[in-house]
């Protein structure tokens, strides 16, 4: 019999030991070869996993996102309302090597997801999970009496969106006035602002 | 005697040409020969004013900078603080077809950008440039008494500029959600928490 080979697991193999090349070197500059070595593959032997280097970096960009998402539950363990939502948005900003080069892989994809609706739901539905963990712990945060009974939650995850979507650029472009502890910060402003 | 023609001018009419085109249909999508022809030159007649695809989108990101500048200035008038840093954000804001074009641009240059320094620090000035401005208005509220009395301009500056970044990519990636009601009441909320 043939072995059985779990193709979505194998596909995560592949994505979780290249995406940090395609950050480091960016998508125009390697080739299904280079990705194939660095998986530790023949070349050609990615063909049946991935069809082309966009789908592979639409890979790395899910694997981004849920990468957050396991480190941000983890994070917030059984914490609620702000604390939940303080660390949950630590995960999200560019505060490390690591989340550095997850970001590059994000810019990467917006580039590719503007004349590709299928890669922009990806990118939105990202968005809309964050929208809603948010306001999960926003209501945590208003029963507990931390935050005003006002009824803005919209406004305020439109804004913390907007501002950790800016951190993803200018923490690469704009370093010097993008640092670790000038994003917490701005964050530490806007939680306080609610 | 030649013709006297001034290069940058020039330079700036091609792009003021073909910027637009390069934001429908991508920079991958379209050839010299493309943007040649969307400028009214023969094939080939870029060559003395563009080296490369990459350098007329360096050039178009400067030309939305500008135009967005111009604007601004134009919008601002004889206003200051509050007023006139409201006026800065809504023309750096994709709040328009137009701007929504400028922002496929931006965030195509972006993606050049991870990958070169030059055009990483084109960027960089960009942000500087809006944060002075800002910090200018900021400095008219504080002494007009329209804000708190409590030096944090330099944070409050960092959040607005992470949230107008982050509108550019959301309004085309996220529509539904970074409307330009959506945007402006976002804004709002910031500009109240000053």
């Amino acid at each position: 019999m043939p072995k059985i080979v779990d193709h979505d697991a194998r596909r995560r193999e592949i994505v979780a030991a290249v995406w940090a090349l395609i950050a480091r070197r960016g998508l125009g500059a390697v080739t299904m070869r280079d990705l194939a070595a660095e998986a530790g593959y023949a070349n050609g032997a990615l063909a049946p996993y991935f069809h082309s280097k966009d789908e592979i970096l639409q890979a790395a960009f899910q694997h981004a996102v849920e990468s957050t998402n396991v480190r941000a539950e983890k994070a917030i363990g059984d914490a609620t309302g702000l604390v939940a939502l303080r660390r949950l948005c630590h995960e999200i900003m560019p505060l490390d090597e690591r989340r550095l080069l997850e970001a590059r892989v994000v810019v990467a994809f917006w580039d590719r997801a503007l004349h590709d609706p299928r890669m922009a739901a990806v990118h939105a539905s990202a968005m809309d999970q964050w929208r809603q963990r948010m306001s999960q712990c926003l209501a945590q945060a208003r029963a507990a009496g931390e935050i005003a009974d006002d009824p803005r939650d919209e406004q305020s995850a439109d804004t913390l969106l907007a501002a950790l979507t800016g951190f993803q650029v200018n923490a690469l472009l704009v370093p010097h006035a993008t640092t670790p502890a000038r994003q917490q910060a701005a964050l530490d402003g806007l939680l306080a602002a609610l």
